[in-house]
């Protein structure tokens, strides 16, 4: 966290929340030449449950192969984050490495390797060094406990600021707590996981619900967002449920509480998500896009990243230009039913096009206005349909060429 | 093109042919404040044939919707480009001055107006003003002819420079001549056809066959380019067969110098489509992508332009820096199948990873000389299958954000 903070960033929250089954450690494993710690390590107490969500790139590093495997057995005592290096693209010595510190850490708590989580996040295509490793988790395990803001500065690698956020729910009379951190900043396009998030609730939930609540979750929150249309190797994000609430565990819908604790999911994935947006590479405006009138719910989604992941429209918000000719261009281009002469769209709530023609003699001035702020919103009515579809992304400009293209690694 | 010419910029051809049945001619309508001709008007001899290839946005202009419905008939007497205003999402009032156009040229040449073939480019959403396309028709109509150079000049928008390029081939002892024009620069992403191009020939071939030809060329030429993964409103390539040659008339591939005319027109194809990669905005270097080893074709050629519109991958190459890691990135976000394990990539010939792992000690000196000239080779073996795909594409730099950020619409 070299840079100077993202314009868009949010101070980390001040009232994170203890939660009961989870102690937290930093080290300094020495990936890079960082002065700060760069390994991370949650403790879980047993009877600890786990869901995961994985990116689905075909060329996935071994953490997240290893992590696939895992979750289906819906358990975990551990994770270690790794950042400066993301071992992927290593082959077996990378996989290696991972296997490594799995036995390392289940053998210093007493668990089986497979309920030790390991993720990695760097450069891609040097394994990761076991020496640094080894010695990194050992002094991990020592460590004197630390805090969220903490945890969340040590997994970081290009990002500007840390990132968290809480949320609680009742179930019944039981009060969860929810705590997540997340890092992600570039290569952000996530095909149903991204970047690495890590979710933490005293809550009981069945491994199996917990799956269901943060997929479903995950779909409309991480599958949301796009920085760059670049979909990471490594992407990861996991639950874990300690069950230290003491609450009956949540198995189903059904369950008394159920509703309340997936909607404390929901809004803590999505607080994680939009976090990630405001440190998009180079990013000066959050860029909130609302589309309607699809011919179904998924087709709104792909026209609304359409939209999201177009340079030409990336570029004009970055320039506060309230140029709709380029969204209609992004709508044309997304391959879902579209008609041109029932196109509709607004920025900042307010309609510069509607039903395929411009709107003559709209009030420019609210629209500039907002378009001057860092909060845009863009709307889009196709007409067509019921389907919706919301999306978070970020302008593109000068900075994030800057960053990816300005120096050699 | 008021701006700096393209580094990777090409003189325009000296030796264009004249093509027997073709008279250009260019006027002002002054659709924009430009000290130029912005009308180009080509006649076409009695007994042209046509064929055509047309964006698939589903959000097209009116010209698009009515060049589509033209093309069928296989017949062409004009084709007037107005450039400027693209009238994109205009509604009735801008099919209103394409079929304006149409009726006034029609009129002048004695022809039906679905003879007349009308293209426009320029600012999406201002319909055509149609006492300016009057105006500059009319004059268009009694201007002197002029070259190619002139008109490549006179379709151009943001381009840097005129784009013109030329074939010819031998149909047993008749020698015919094909002469083409292309605009483009931004908004690049061809989905079938792409951009402006029109291309001349004196070659006598019936319309059926002349637009299987031109389909299949399109697909291995435009349909293999990208600048920033945007596909225009507007996108048209129109083929003109005067016949003026005399030639038997070519009507399908088993006729004598039929194979000679599709490699010809294949080639023009290639220039073309090359000359709007080698004008992207922003661009510093001209980049050939070769996937191999695909499960199919069609595989590769997903891949290819997965890595061809990746951020990263651009902007790396804009830095010069042989990021294979950002490769990787881009096969494995491409849905198609692939094998990490099984992945070698080369820049410049030189291989840099390969099956899954990086290339230990490997020479980097050839690497980095490859990577600060301004023809990038990277290519791709995924070590699954025979399938196979070129295509090309420019560098991300700061150039882009300028043309496309750094000014108000």
């Amino acid at each position: 966290m070299d840079l100077k903070p993202s314009p868009l960033a949010l101070p980390f929250p001040q009232n994170m929340p203890e939660i009961a089954g989870v102690t937290l450690r930093v080290a300094r494993a020495r990936y890079k030449n960082w002065d700060r710690a760069d390994l991370t390590y949650a403790e879980l107490a047993e009877g600890t449950n786990l869901a995961g969500v994985f990116t689905q790139s075909a060329c996935a590093s071994s953490e997240v192969e290893l992590g696939r495997e895992q979750a289906k057995l819906g358990r975990a005592r551990a994770l270690i984050v790794n950042a400066g290096n993301s071992n992927a693209f290593t082959g077996y010595r990378g996989r290696e490495a991972v296997e490594q510190i799995m036995g390392q850490v289940a053998a210093h708590i007493g668990c089986a390797p497979s309920d030790v989580f390991v993720s990695s996040t760097g450069v891609i295509g040097v394994p990761l060094p076991k020496d640094k490793a080894y010695a990194g988790v050992a002094a991990a395990l020592e460590a004197e406990p630390c805090n969220w803001e903490e945890a969340a500065a040590a997994i970081s690698t290009t990002d500007t600021f840390p990132k968290g956020a809480r949320a609680s729910a009742m179930l019944g009379e039981t009060r969860v707590e929810l705590a997540g951190i997340i890092k992600g900043s570039g290569m952000i396009a996530p095909d149903m996981a991204t970047m690495l998030g890590y979710i933490f609730t005293d809550a009981a939930v069945e491994p199996a619900f917990l799956q269901e609540l943060l997929s479903h979750s995950n779909r409309e929150t991480f599958s949301c967002i796009t920085v760059d249309g670049d979909t990471s190797t490594s992407d990861t994000v996991l639950a874990f449920a300690t069950g230290k609430a003491c609450n009956t565990p949540l198995a189903s819908y059904d369950d008394p509480g159920a509703d309340a604790f997936a909607a404390a999911l929901t809004d803590m994935c999505r607080q994680l998500a939009q976090l990630v947006v405001r440190d998009g590479e180079g990013a000066s405006k959050f860029i909130t896009i609302r589309v309607s009138g699809a011919v179904s719910d998924e087709s709104a989604h792909r026209v609304a990243m359409s939209i999201a992941n177009s340079p030409l429209v990336k570029t004009a918000i970055a320039g506060e230009d309230a140029n709709w000719g380029r969204v209609v261009m992004a709508v044309g281009k997304a391959g879902e039913p579209a008609d041109r002469d029932k196109l509709s769209i607004a920025f900042g709530g307010v309609w510069t096009a509607r039903d395929g023609l411009p709107v003559e003699g709209y009030d420019e001035a609210p629209v500039a206005a907002h378009l001057k702020g860092q909060e845009i919103d863009i709307a889009v009515e196709l007409g067509l349909g019921e389907g919706r579809a919301t999306v978070w992304t970020c302008d593109l400009t000068h900075g994030y060429i800057s960053i990816n293209a300005d120096y050699r690694s």
